[in-house]
C-alpha cells in the first residue's frame, strides 16, 4: 500500500505531481450534498451526525481523484463545545449567543473535548471507508479567529475584534488561552480517531499590525502544535493564516507546523522561500477563478504548478470553494493537477 | 528656506526623524471640519469648491505640525469627470449612474483634466498659504480601484469585480487604460498647479492574485509615472497599493515611485527590504489603534520609529482616520514622532 501522497509531501518530500485537496471541497456547491443538508434539522445538527458527516465528507472523494479528504464539521464546535450557543441564520450565516463569562469557558474545558466526541466519530466512519492512499485531515478553527466569533456573536465585525485586541488585550489573552487549551485537547482527540493531518484555519488573519499578529495569531498556533506534540501525537500540521499577507513567512518560520496554507494574494517568491526554509506550502488558486472558469483557469492552475512543484507543493485554493462553483471546473483542474478523470456518476 | 522634509526623504535621504502625515487627515475626525461640511451642498460639491477645499486642506495642518498637506478631493472625481454620475449616499458612501460605453469613455478623456480644473485651483491656493517647509500632496486613486467603483456604481461589491477581471479581460482592459489615460493627465495638472509629490490610492489591493495583480495594478501604476515623466513632470511618486500582502515588494520592484505606501499588516522585514532596493517607504500605524489610544499606541510608534527610521521613511497611517479618533490620540502621535506639541487653538 503506497503511503498517501498528501502524507509524502508533509514529510518534506517533492513529489512527482503534487497532492491536491480543496477547501470546503464537501459540502455547497455538490448537489448529492445539498439533498442530504435538506434532510438534517439544521447545519450544526449535521456537523454533530456522524453517519450523515462521514457521507458528506466522503462524496467529494468519490466524484473527484481529491488526495485527500477533510472531516465535515465546522471551525465554531469550539464555542458549543465550550457553553456558547451557536447556530446558522438561514442566509446569513453564524450566529452565537452571549460569551459566557471567561470563568466558566475555563471550566467547560475539561468536558469540551467529550462534547465533540460525534467528530471523532465521523472521523472513524470515513477513515474505514477511504482508500489507503488518500488521506483524511482533521481541522480547527485557530483561536483569534474563533474568537472574533465568540466576541461579535457573528462573523461581520473583524474591526470590532481588533479593537478589542487593543482596548482589552488581558481579557483576550485569557480567551485565547481558553481556546489554545481546548483546541489542542479537540485535536488530539482527532488524530486518534482517524484524522492523519490537521489544518489549523485562521480564517482571519487579515489587516493585523505584525505585533498583533505575533501575540494572536503566530503565539495561539505555536502553543497549539506544542501541547499536540506534548500529548505523545505526532501527526503532521497545516497552519493556514488567511489574509496574513508578508507575515506569512514570520508564520512560517515562527510556528512548527509541517506545511504552510497560502491564500490567493500568495507570491511565488514568497512561497518558494518558505519551501527553501524546510517547510511545505499548500494553496494558492483563486476561488473567484475557479468559478469563472475559462482558459485562464487552466492557465492559472500550469502557472501554480509551475512556480511551486520544485519543492514540497500541495495544491489547493486559496479560499473555499464557493457554493455556485460548477462542478466540472473542479473536475477539470483536478484532472489538470492529477491527470486523473473524475468520476461522472459519482452521484448516481 | 529648508525644503520640505517629505521631498527630501522622497529624494531617498534618511531623515533625522521620519517626516509625518496621515491619510485623511483633512476631514471626518475634525470639528471644523463637519462645521464646514454641513455648508456644502454634498460631497462632490465641497471637492469642486476651491475656497471649502483649501480650507479643509489646511485645517489639519494648523492644528497638528504635519510635514504634509494633502489635497482635499475624492478619488471619485474621475469617473465624474469621465461622464459617470457621481454622489454620496448619505451614511452609505458613494453611489455611481450607468457606465457609459467605453468609446464614450474613450471620448471624454480628452476634456477630462478641463472638468478637474477646481482640485488645480484648491492646490494653487493650499499651496500659496502653506508655508514652504510643509509638501502639499496631490493624488488620484488608481485604475483598478477606480473601476471597481465605475463596474459595480458603489464600493462594496469587490468580488464581482475581481470576477470581471477573470471573465471579462479585454473589456476590463480597455477601461484600465482609459483610467490610466485621465490620471496621468489629472496628476500632470496637479503638479502644475503646486503639488510637490503624488499619492497614488489603489485602496482595493487585496484578494489578488499574483497575475491579475501584475495586470491590473502593477501594470497601469508604471504606466501612469510613465506618462506623467513623459509629458515633462518630476514630481515623486508615492504609490499605495492597500491590502497586497508580499506582493507588495513586487510592486516596489517594478513600478517606478520614489515610496511604497505600507499598509497596516506591512511586515518590518519587507519594508526594510524595500528600502534596501532603494525606494522610501510609507505608514503603517493601525487606525483602530490610533483611534483607541492608550499605552499600547505609543509602544507601536515608538516600535515602527525604531524598525524604518534606519532608512528613508515617511510616518503614516495603514489606513485613513477613522472619523471618530479623537484629536488628542492624533496630536499625540504627531508630537511623539516630531517632537512638535499640537495647537490647540487651531480650531478658535
Amino acid at each position: 500500500m503506497s503511503e498517501p501522497k498528501l502524507l509524502r509531501v508533509l514529510a518534506g518530500e517533492t513529489a512527482e505531481r503534487p497532492p491536491v485537496w480543496f477547501m470546503r471541497q464537501a459540502g455547497r456547491s455538490l448537489p448529492e450534498y445539498l439533498e442530504l443538508r435538506a434532510r438534517a434539522k439544521d447545519f450544526m445538527d449535521l456537523c454533530f451526525n456522524p453517519e450523515m458527516a462521514a457521507e458528506v465528507t466522503l462524496q467529494p472523494m468519490r466524484r473527484f481523484p481529491m488526495d485527500a479528504a477533510i472531516v465535515f464539521a465546522d471551525i465554531l464546535v469550539i464555542p458549543h463545545a465550550l457553553g456558547q450557543t451557536v447556530w446558522f441564520e438561514p442566509g446569513e450565516g453564524p450566529r452565537l449567543g452571549d460569551l459566557p463569562p471567561i470563568g466558566a469557558l475555563q471550566d467547560a474545558i475539561e468536558g469540551s473535548t467529550a462534547r465533540l466526541s460525534a467528530i471523532g466519530e465521523t472521523l472513524a466512519r470515513v477513515r474505514a471507508e477511504l482508500e489507503p492512499d488518500r488521506a483524511l485531515i482533521g481541522f480547527a478553527g485557530a483561536p483569534w479567529t474563533v474568537a472574533t466569533y465568540m466576541l461579535e456573536g457573528r462573523g461581520s465585525q473583524r474591526e470590532a475584534a481588533r479593537t478589542y485586541a487593543y482596548e482589552h488585550p488581558e481579557a483576550l489573552d485569557a480567551l485565547l488561552d481558553v481556546l489554545v487549551e481546548s483546541t489542542a485537547r479537540y485535536l488530539v482527540m482527532q488524530a486518534k480517531a482517524g484524522a492523519q493531518a490537521l489544518q489549523l484555519f485562521e480564517s482571519w488573519a487579515e489587516s493585523l499590525a505584525e505585533d498583533v499578529f505575533e501575540r494572536i495569531v503566530v503565539g495561539p498556533h505555536r502553543r497549539i502544535v506544542e501541547q499536540v506534540r506534548a500529548a505523545g501525537v505526532d501527526v503532521p500540521f497545516i497552519g493556514f493564516p488567511r489574509g496574513c499577507g508578508a507575515l506569512v513567512e514570520n508564520y512560517a518560520a515562527a510556528v512548527p507546523v509541517q506545511a504552510v496554507g497560502l491564500d490567493t494574494q500568495a507570491s511565488a517568491a514568497s512561497g518558494r522561500r518558505i519551501q527553501a526554509g524546510g517547510k511545505a506550502i499548500q494553496g494558492a488558486l483563486d476561488n473567484l477563478l475557479l468559478r469563472a472558469g475559462g482558459p485562464a483557469l487552466d492557465a492559472r492552475v500550469d502557472a501554480l504548478l509551475e512556480q511551486w512543484s520544485g519543492g514540497p507543493y500541495i495544491f489547493n485554493l486559496g479560499h473555499g470553494v464557493i457554493p455556485d462553483t460548477p462542478i466540472e471546473h473542479i473536475a477539470r483542474v483536478v484532472e489538470r493537477v492529477t491527470g486523473k478523470p473524475a468520476n461522472r456518476m459519482a452521484a448516481a
